[in-house]
């Protein structure tokens, strides 16, 4: 390491005001991309609190080659499709099941975000009396929307339209409050609906 | 192919019968092996017939690396501990959860089976007055037993053993009977017990 006079560490100290920077630049810009984050500390927050028992599905891996002489290491494998929702758990007593999606469009969300294996599982969810919905993030618009299952249902049913448009979530949908702790609190739309 | 006489078509018939006797071995001796497949078929069954939505939480997988150009292959990856319970899903509107394990042993089922997390993980769900309990099979005896994972956790804190006896599965639990359809009834014992 080069020495500084005076024992002044340069390259270490503009690192940390660089870190800084990358830090809160990351935080605004990967807003979006941490939207899974968000919703796993929050159900980390409900947890705690003993509110409820929320958790999110691991991706399923179709796992094809394992290495035992390296210590089980994969060595080939794939992404497959989630057949059912991302996050499923337990609140007051009941049942509750949904799909989280971010979009960074201002005006809509695909429709085709939520597979046809994940429509007839939130199907299935609401016909034994679950709680099933969505959870949307409008990342440039920093807006999070709980919209209950079956209003997607009944959408996707009647529309012809590829998207919902960001003005129906809007009206149909709840609006989350984005706070601290917890981040994302949507199971005080499920309190509004449900209880 | 071999033309024999009288138009028999030998090989392919000892193929069949050979064939016939595999798969009687392989059902009787992978039983152990195929618990978690068993499940999942009875979850299947219960999924028809509309009595019960419950699934089987995929496997957690750390990926450390993907070949995008190879079509997200994913080249490097290690198996996670599941921090859960394998089984969640609705029935009677209740949240239900359990895991499943099977043991070789005729005489106990050891309790580093069930990991810490997985133990406080039933505990929440009890506390948030959902149905949870562990489905164990004793492969050799061909016996699946079904059993409150409040009777496990009971038994875990009063007990120093490093494994839960057959006798007091067996007196504790309830059996479940194994049939063609659902090939695993363990709704049955919940019905009992919760309803």
């Amino acid at each position: 390491m080069i020495q500084y006079p005076n024992g002044v560490k340069k390259p270490s100290q503009t690192k940390t005001k660089q870190n800084l920077k990358k830090l809160s630049v990351n935080t605004y810009k990967n807003r979006g991309m941490d939207f899974e984050k968000e919703i796993n500390l929050t159900n980390q927050y409900y947890l705690e609190t003993k509110k409820a028992v929320i958790t999110k599905r691991p991706t399923p891996i179709n796992v094809v080659k394992v290495d035992y002489q390296r210590g089980a290491k994969i060595t080939h494998a794939y992404f497959e499709k989630q057949s059912t929702t991302d996050y499923d758990g337990i609140y007051r007593g009941k049942y509750l099941d949904f799909e989280a999606k971010s979009t960074q469009s201002n005006t809509a969300l695909a429709i085709a975000n939520i597979t046809i294996h994940q429509r007839h599982h939130l199907q299935h969810v609401i016909e034994q009396g679950g709680i099933a919905f969505l959870l949307i993030s409008f990342t440039k618009r920093d807006e999070v929307y709980a919209l209950k299952a079956n209003d997607f249902l009944e959408f996707i049913a009647k529309e012809t339209r590829q998207s919902l448009p960001y003005d129906w979530i809007k009206n149909k949908g709840k609006k989350i409050k984005i706070e601290f702790q917890p981040r994302i609190d949507y199971l005080a739309a499920i309190d509004d609906w449900f209880f």
